[in-house]
Order: C-alpha cells, then structure tokens, then sequence
C-alpha cells in the first residue's frame, strides 16, 4: 500500500483555536451577562432563512469564518428560554458552569456507556445523588436519559417487561392475553400516550382517568375503572401519577394511587418530569412524599434543576428489574477484569441506547456549585413567583386565573365583560403573540376547561418579582391596546 | 407576598467565571494539541474511586475549586477515544470545533423541538444535509437523535406503525394477526434486537439470517426464510441491512436485499450506524448505492463523521409515514402562525423525544469546517489504514488474520503452531489488556466462528499510517513476552 501523507480534522493552527475558544467563552459571557437587557425573541428575517438554507458545503471554510456567521446567523435568533421572562412550555434556563461542563464532557468526549474511566464513576455518582434528591433507596438503579420522554419510555418499559409470566421480551405482546391496561389522568403529559404506543401496548391500553376542580387524578374513579377493567377480564399493570402537570402543575393524590398501586399490586410510575423536584420545597415535601415509595420515578434536571439541555433521569427501585428490561450482552461488549473494558456494570444495560455521551458531568459541576440548598431556594423561588403573580393577576378586574395555582404555573387571562370564548382566545392569543413580538416576555398557551389561556410556566433561575410585575403591566397595556380601550396604565 | 431578595444561580463574578472558561479552553486545546503523547488509557486509583463516590453536596462550592477536582480525578482518567490509537469498539474522536460548538450550544440552550428560532433551521439544514451525504431524496424526511440505538429503534417504529391495516398506535401488537416477522442477519447489531423487544414484536419475531464466510447475510437463505414464514402463515414486514457490521464491518448485499423487499413488499431498513459514510469513499460507492432507495437509514455522525457525541440521524423516504408514526399536538403545544410558536413543523412529530438540546450545531459548524471532500478523505484514510494494518498482519507468521477487511475494521490475533483454542484465547486477550495498561493502544475484542479476536475498529481522525506499525511491533514484542519467547523486535 502507497503511504500518503496522513490527514487529521485537528486545525493546522492551534493558537487560531485557542483564540476562538476565547472569543466564544467571552461572547457568551457577555450575552449571559446581559441577557436582561436584549429582547427576548426576534423574528427571523427571510436572508437569514435563505442562509440557513444552502446545500451541503463540498470545500471546508475557515473556523473563523464559520463563527462569524454562526454569529451573524443564528445567535441572535435564539428561542430564549435563557431570558428572566421565558415562560413558554417548561424549559429550563440553563447555567454557565453547566455550559462549560457540556464542553469540557465534549472535549474528553468519552462514550459514557462501558469501560473503566472516570465519566463512568461521575455517573454513578449522579445517578447516587438523584437517589438521594428524590429518597430513593440506595439499592435503586437509574440512568441518565435525554429528558422527559425518554424517561418515562424507559421506566414504562421496565414496567411492562416486568409484568410476571409474560417474557414480553421474547414474545412480544402479541400473545398478551389478557389485554394489558396502564391508568393516567386527561392531564398526563402527551409522552406517557406516545410511550404506550411505541412500546406496542397502543392507545387504546391508556385509560385517561378524570381530574378534578384542580386537575388531579380522581383517586375513586381510578379505583373504579381498575374494578371494571377486572371485571371485563383485562389486565390492570400500571399507574402513572403526575407530580407537576404539564398545563396547570397539578399534583395527582400520590398516597391514595399509592395505595391503589398496593391494593391491586399494579406497578406505580410517577411522571415528575417537571415537577418532581418541588420536592426540595418544604411547601410540596409531604404532598411528594410517595416518590419516596414509587417503582419508578421520571424527572428532567433540564427544568427545575436548571441544567442545560438535555439530561432527565430515570429512577427504578427494583434494580433487578430494570436489568431484565434491557441486558443484552454481545461478544464486542463483554467485559474483562483489568484495563479499560473492566469496570462497573454497563449502563446500556439500563436503558434503550449503547452510545451515550457525558451528560453526567454538567449535573456533577452544577450539584457541586450550588448543593442541595441552593437550589431548594431556587425551586421556591419560582413557586413564590407563581403565587405572587396570581395575586397580582387577581388584583386586577380586567384578569382572571384559569386554573388554582400550583408549583411555578400560573395559568390566566384577559377577561371583559360580555365577550364569549371565541372573542377572549382572539384577545389573549394577540397578547401572547404581541408580547413576543414586542421581546418582553415569551409565555405559552393551553386551553383549559374550554378557556384559551395564558400560561406561565417558571423553572427559570434568573426570574425576579419584578418581573411579573413587569409582566402583567404589559399584559394590560396590550389587552387595552387591542380592544382599543387606549388608556396606559 | 413577602419580597425576598432575588436568588439567582449566575455567578456573582462574571469576570471569575470568564477566566475559568479561558482556563478550560486552554487546558483542552493543551490535552488535544499533545494526545498523541500521552498514554492512551490509565487504571483509576483508589482516591479517585472514593472521591467519585460521596454524597449530594448541601452547601454550594466555588467553580474554580470544582474545576481544580475536575482536573484531579476526572480528566486524567478519560476514556481514550480522542487518542490517535483508540480502536475499541466503535467510537468517534471529536474534534475541537466540534466541542466547541457543542458549548454554543449549550449556552444558547434552546430547546429544538418546536418555534420559531434559528436552531429550527439549522437542524433543518443539517437534515438536508444528511439527505445530500447518502442520496436520499430531498423530500424524505429525518431527525437527529443521540446515536445508533435510537436511530434504528426510530425508523422500526415507522415501519411498525406503517404495516397497512393494523393501526397499530392505537390497537397495539396484541391484536396483529398474523404475527410480524422482521428479518436481520446473526452479524447484525444487538441494537435491533433490543429495538424489537421495547417495540413489543419481541426478540422471538427477529430472524437471524446466516452469513457467509465474510460475515455478509446470504440473501438466498433470507428469501427461503421469507417464503418458509409466509407458508406457515406469519407476515413478513421488514428487512434489515447492515453497512459496515459491527464485528468485522461487512456490508450486507444491499442490492439483492433491496429487490428481495420489493419483490415481497417489505420494508427495507439499512443499520448503517457505522459504515453508512462509507458511502463517501469511492471504492465503496457502488456497494452502498442500494442505500438511496432504502426505505429508511439509521447512522451515527459521532462515530465516521468524527462529531463529539452525541448525535446519530435517521432518515425516512415517505415523510408522511414517519410523521404518522409519532404525531401528536396537546393542548399546550399548539403552534401558531406568528411569534415564537410559528415556523417549522415540529421536530417532536418525527420521534421519541419532546425535549432536544441543539446537537445539530456541532454537525452544522464541522461540516462546514471539513466540508464534503475532506471526510470523504478522511474515510478513505482509515479504510487504508486497515488494509495497510492487513499487510503488516499478514507479513508476520504469528499473526493471523481473522475476518476479511472490510471498511475499516481490521480483525487479527496471535497464533502459536500446537496451541489450543483458549489457550489462544488467553493469549490474545492478555495482549490486549496488556495494550491498554501499557497506555499503548485500546483495540476491542470479539469472538469471530468461536475464534476470541483484536478487533481494530477505526473511526480515528487522529490516526496515521505509523500508529499500525507501532500496534503490529507492540503486540508481537507483548505476545512473545507472554510466551516467554522473550525476544523484543
């Protein structure tokens, strides 16, 4: 074979990227730094689409190059939900330490998933502290996941292979008699639907139970579709209860689906991607107190936890079973005694994916920076501010709450005397839509119990009070804009 | 309400934390600059294991205090995929934009799934992009996910759902008759085994088609199984592929299994996780052209695109298909035509996830960087290298090939003239360990027709010609030492 002259993508100047590196760390700083005063969204102007549009380059350009229009391009049209007044959806801010963590994970760059290095250690490590965030068992087993939607997949999958006498993965469900069913409320979040059908029990095997005023699960009426569904002769196996519901932040009656989990031997699964870690907030500790004793636990650190995107946790209590769930071991994987495919058990082991990348160090740097404390403070923070904004909005005769206030969401909106629903979803849509327009703030939407809302959702570590005051000024001063009522406040 | 102080989790010194960020761009751009200097792999000491073993911290720490522990336990005990003589299993080295991109991105840390902002575009972009490297038709469809696993698992979920008159996201498999058989070779990846399993087909639905002496599926024997399952009533719906497997990188025939699908209307899959971008290079352009009309294509850019994990893509050529499989819109996702929730169709309609961090950043500013023809050469060079590593192999009577090279995998061992089957085994393996603890070199093993193997697997963008000579003198001089032939060459 002719030897040619070996090539490599490292740069041929390393002081040019050094530089770089240095530029972008100072850059990013100054936009954290000033994050308050930029506006929070901007529309995306049609050469920037045009651009971001091109075919793919054949010849490599300069790293320079590239950053400048990385800058020109695409960091100003961020969505922002690092902002004080993002509160669309339930997306985390984010922290610089956690951002430089992610690129230091990046630079080492280790395949987290087997072998005997560091990254794995820090792992576990995390996986040990969300134990103790949530009070787990030390026993528990866990893994790292994406964020909510994985995590919920990989707990309801442990759940259903877990089901006795089945050796669902061998048979597949197919032969499934009597049909499986898995019980949540109307409010569970659209991933625990999109789990059932992915992991082939379908739709159809979800039973939404009913809310109540508050919107959380009705215990009773729980109890009683579990009894009909006996009695029809299908197989109850699974309860997800919701700490933190996606459109009001309700909490189901942990204990009392607790207890029906336990009556019936069903497997109990707690979403708690947004909200299971209100648990740090004396407030939620007792209402949260039954995590402490679910078979399997989702919750997201890219929310409450403020860690960048994307880590979630999922936490298993019988760790036996969540081995059996997802153990495969090929001849390219096995595992030695010494070197680098010695070690502790591999994570693959845990979950859907083999290659993972070092997620767990920007929680490690993050649990490190501030403890446990700190961000108990934080969490209840964010739930003072939903409070506070409640009793700002009902302060006002022109505003009404849509839904009692719960966690950090306050859901709320314009109302004026005489107008039907159509004409309140035009007004308080226009809000919304103006108070991005204008960059002032970045709520979403929902509707509730028919009503077309405003929604603020809060996991935002850079949030103040004043900026709900903030909030509601405009809130105002747009509704009046827009019915023309033309008065300032 | 009480008016506290506002908390926040941003540094009270930005200046501190910006000289940090300076530091780790230094320290990093040291450790690339010098890799090919340092040992490869090192055993973690016990300090290590303990310090990476305490509880949750209560009270915060100081970063930079964070950062020195960082670099005295984590850093030095890295996996070793960044270093030019990394060949285990099969994993990507990152590059230096790339980790840098990846901290962009984790500073901007918006959540890429839904609205209007530039990362909507770029993952757009880097979509098309993707179509454009493997000649699928631009009005496919396609997603970037955190690698192989949930690429594959991905497009069997469309091909799942897609099986005509089952709707299956609502019924479920336990009604489907008759049973789906999906066909796969006995070489294929654990990946769609487990993918079958969490889908709910089972493991018992995948057949494992026997290959021929070079590890490629015999499409004579799939088509018998085919036409032997659809006599004794089952239904056939799918074919997997593999480009580039994971033992010894054979490429299955592609062509013949792509007429095989047409001829029975199956779905043709291709788990091109690894070598899908051998497409790149020329000599094997035409082996891989089937991939063009397959129906869907899992591969992985951290691994041959040398992208810092993680990020795999899966591509679909009936974008109706793949958005049928995962569609759903709650109440509080509803998109609109202005602001913040307007712009592009969701990304969460496309696959498991609802939450995604801007991972196709990395791939944005890399393929930029190299462009097309640079990993084309790239690609090209590590085939080389494998071949030339195939010479140096076969130039030796004590070394043995044991695999045909194919693509840039390189399987060999020791041989010893008398010596039995384990007492190779623990030879070979007591070189490799030996590799790894010397910081030399990390190959991984497998087992290849009973035969316990080095498994040379390069996706190294750091590795030269001279990196093969060095692995063939080292593992001579060890196995010699280990025979205690004592001689050194």
């Amino acid at each position: 074979m002719k030897r040619q002259e070996d090539l490599t993508l490292d740069p041929e100047n390393w002081e040019e990227m050094r530089q770089l590196g240095h530029q972008m760390v100072d850059d990013m700083i100054d936009y954290w730094k000033s994050i308050r005063e930029q506006k929070i969204w901007k529309p995306i102007p049609t050469d920037v689409k045009e651009f971001l549009d091109q075919p793919l380059p054949k010849k490599g350009q300069d790293p320079k190059e590239i950053y400048d229009e990385f800058k020109q391009y695409i960091f100003p049209y961020n969505k922002g939900n690092v902002h004080p007044r993002f509160f669309a959806w339930i997306q985390g801010t984010g922290t610089p330490l956690g951002s430089l963590a992610d690129f230091l994970a990046s630079g080492m760059n280790p395949n987290t998933t087997i072998g005997e290095h560091a990254a794995m250690y820090v792992d576990r490590q995390v996986i040990n502290w969300c134990k103790e965030l949530m009070g787990f068992p030390m026993d528990a087993s866990g893994i790292l996941v994406s964020g909510g939607s994985m995590a919920n997949i990989t707990a309801l999958t442990v759940a259903r292979n877990s089901v006795d006498g089945l050796q669902i993965r061998k048979n597949g469900l197919r032969q499934t008699e009597p049909k499986l069913v898995l019980y949540c409320s109307t409010e569970t979040h659209s991933c625990i639907d999109k789990a059932a059908e992915i992991i082939g029990l379908g739709s159809d095997s979800v039973r939404k139970i009913p809310v109540n005023e508050s919107f959380e699960m009705s215990a009773e009426l729980l109890e009683q579709q579990i009894e009909s569904d006996l009695a029809a002769g299908l197989s109850p196996f699974a309860v997800v209860g919701t700490s933190g519901t996606v459109n009001t932040g309700a909490i189901d009656p942990l204990d009392e689906l607790l207890a029906i989990c336990k009556k019936y031997k069903l497997w109990f699964h707690i979403d708690g991607a947004y909200g299971a870690l209100a648990k740090l907030d004396p407030r939620y500790e007792s209402r949260l107190k039954a995590i402490e004793s679910a078979d399997s636990l989702a919750f997201d650190l890219h929310k409450w936890l403020y860690v960048p995107y994307e880590v979630g946790c999922t936490l298993i209590r019988d760790a036996k079973k969540h081995r059996n769930a997802f153990a495969i071991t090929p001849n390219y994987l096995l595992q030695e005694k010494r070197g680098l495919s010695g070690g502790l058990d591999s994570i693959n082991h845990y979950g859907f994916e083999l290659s993972r990348g070092f997620k767990a160090l920007k929680v490690w740097m993050s649990l490190k920076e501030h403890g446990r404390d700190k961000y108990a403070q934080l969490i209840a923070q964010n739930n003072d501010q939903a409070l506070y904004l409640a009793e700002l909005v009902n302060q006002h005769a022109e505003l009404e709450l849509t839904a009692p206030v719960c966690m950090s969401i306050t859901c709320f909106r314009m109302i004026k005397n005489g107008a039907n629903e159509e004409f309140l979803q035009d007004l308080n849509r226009e809000i919304l839509l103006r108070l991005q327009e204008e960059g002032i703030a970045s709520p979403s939407s929902t509707v509730l119990h028919g009503k077309y809302t405003l929604r603020i959702a809060n996991v935002n570590q850079r949030t103040r009070m004043e900026d709900m005051d903030l909030l509601v000024r405009k809130v105002l001063r747009l509704g009046r804009e827009i019915l023309k009522l033309g008065a300032e406040i």
